[in-house]
């Protein structure tokens, strides 16, 4: 944590003199510090941050939200088999230990010279039909069973499931775009590129508000997400160290959704229509029934003339925990958006990834209740969805997945 | 510059603090100090950087490269005169004026919301088109005649010229969106969509090298650019005050191309045979005819043998202003990542914003030179194209353009 406290500080300093009247050269100025000089300068923490490839748990599941992301899924290819999987595996983990570390790797493209690690992450997982393909039936987790069909789904098949996948996120879009390349380099003959997904979120430094997301549609997101601090974070969002199957200890299942919002129709609306679809406040996320952001909604709240203050198809009150006997997840999101679609509107939305420790009973009952009674269902559309299997982390030595591929 | 230094120095103290040992939580750890904390930090100078929309010249030019960008064309609406038009680039500029000071703009969106300005800027052009659909003909600039065709051009015309056209640049991706859609809902009935691209470009602070740009093929890219200190900058690349037409006096000329990269073709090279490609070394962008990045190139030199370092049809010798009567422009590209294509290749390359006082001086001779012997032609391909007036920056209480539309 003195880390963290540190670099809180840092951050902290450089805000108090860049609020007292630092900026950039006007127009028609010069092309500005960092344009015109010749010599290096120091990275920033944005840049020299690292977080470690080997631990409990793979990275990227805690780690702070990065500004960029990509998802990417691939397939076996035919006739690759266990063995070639597991060659995958270890050359896709020692190219992740060295990226993360801010080093190259095997015939490296170059794209993140000169850039620091910049909070590189890259999260593997594996899906239902990774199993099959690699006679590893047996070892597949129930949880792996297709999400069912909710009725408000329109997905794109092409661009859903797949039998590996990776999550990839960094403070910088060229170290990303840069493990990205690496990552299918690395495929080879083995895997072959299925669907891939670009994302993003706020840029370290430009908000005053941390904690939470704010998406496209201007609200602010995950303000009820389980925090690491609750008594029962790890329960709800890890598998346990005797988890079932055994390969799977310390691992965490990723739903993975990629949710168009329609904008036109959103923006249509007045803040007090939008306030009343969400049941929060749209400037700092406090719910309609009152207090701060981080007060728990209460949805049993009314006004002098005893209406709800929270509406009954409010999103906050159809995806609260307190509805859907207690099931949790952890929302770690990121925008998409990939310019305008053929009707000339925004594609953009949210690329929702939702981890828990047991799918059924984290996204589950919430996206049931969500998809009969959202009044948000109106703006947005489930466009693509996936499922993934991500195990613990890999320990100094071992590749992620070793404890299935090994077995 | 006294502000730009003051900013140097304090990146510079975080870089140093940050290099001495500042890291995240590894995996495993907590959610970390962007994510756990309850009440508000301050902003670091990426969000608090504010460029002003007023100028003697239109922000965005000259400004620092942001780490997001936005490319929006439209078209005017049938019916909408040049009344109309320059009402529309009043609510643009009112609006661009608004959102680069951080404030928010009528029926905001809330996107923005918790950011600073993270050094938006948003720059206004005319094309070709816009003269005759507003009864304009005689104001319109002879730098406006079309392009050459190129036999190298696979150009898409969706995706090309258009009648008018936005550049928008953020430190931030949300500030960024934010301000797209602003500029789309006050397009309202008088202008249409006609195409969109996203750019982006480094973090600040995650690199160590801030002059330059490094693409998504890994080279260093913008070395030779002119610079703000050089004698004839101002003559290069903006148009004098006694120029013509009388209302471009300051103002640019922006030609705009999509260019593909061909990165499985270009990372199959060794970095051998990439250096010869370009005439530069990968690692610093130092000529291979010796010295630093910031060294001439030196056409002429040979090893012992006789041999040209700079190979005949390298790209920094076909570029090169000595081969092209001294032409010259101002490079100010965003790279661009779309996913990947029907083929399951990356759509990415560079948005290549190049800037001059006069197009048919900068960038033709240079394009037309490397459309016939440039061995880089073989790894990208132009798929877009426009070309645009960009007049001179608004005084204070006038709008960009006005001094064409109010003539």
């Amino acid at each position: 944590m003195s880390s963290d406290i540190t670099r809180r500080r840092l951050l902290g300093t450089v805000g108090a003199a860049g609020a007292a009247g630092v900026a950039a050269g006007a127009s028609g100025g010069v092309l500005g510090a960092r344009a015109t000089q010749d010599g290096p300068t120091a990275l920033t923490t944005i840049g020299s941050t690292s977080v470690s490839f080997h631990g409990r748990h793979q990275a990227g599941i805690t780690t702070p939200l990065q500004a960029r992301g990509h998802l990417v899924a691939f397939d076996l290819a035919p006739g690759a088999d266990r063995r070639a999987a597991a060659a995958l595996l270890r050359r896709w983990s020692t190219a992740a230990q060295r990226l993360t570390a801010g080093q190259p790797v095997d015939d490296d493209t170059g794209v993140a010279l000169d850039a620091g690690p910049s909070s590189l992450t890259v999260t593997f997982g594996f899906g239902r039909t990774f199993f099959d393909r690699t006679g590893l039936e047996k070892q597949r987790p129930e949880a792996l069973e297709p999400l069912p069909d909710f009725t408000s789904d329109t997905l794109d098949p092409k661009r859903s499931n797949g039998d590996l996948w990776l999550q990839i996120g960094a403070d910088d879009g060229l170290v990303a775009f840069h493990a990205l390349r690496a990552v299918q380099k690395a495929a080879r003959d083995t895997a072959r590129l299925r669907w891939q997904m670009n994302g993003f979120n706020r840029t370290p430094g430009a908000t005053e508000r941390p904690r939470t997301v704010r998406n496209l549609m201007g609200q602010v997101d995950g303000t009820n997400n389980p925090q690491p601090t609750d008594a029962d974070f790890d329960r709800r969002i890890f598998v346990p160290a005797d988890g079932d199957p055994a390969w799977m200890a310390h691992g965490s299942y990723a739903v993975v959704r990629r949710i168009r919002m329609l904008l036109d129709g959103w923006e249509s609306l007045s803040l007090a229509e939008q306030e009343k679809v969400i049941g929060r406040r749209k400037s700092d996320g406090a719910p309609l029934s009152g207090g701060t952001a981080t007060t728990p909604v209460d949805l049993n709240k009314t006004d002098a003339a005893g209406n709800a203050l929270i509406a009954a198809d409010a999103h906050v009150r159809t995806a609260a925990p307190e509805t859907n006997g207690g099931a949790a997840m952890l929302r770690r999101p990121f925008s998409f958006h990939d310019g305008i679609d053929a009707d000339g509107v925004p594609d953009a939305g949210l690329l929702l990834i939702a981890w828990q420790a047991d799918p059924i009973k984290g996204f589950v009952p919430v996206q049931r209740k969500l998809d009969r009674g959202d009044a948000l269902s109106a703006f947005i559309r489930h466009e693509a969805s996936a499922l993934f299997a991500v195990p613990g982390g890999a320990a100094k030595g071992e590749y992620v997945g070793q404890r299935l591929l090994e077995a």
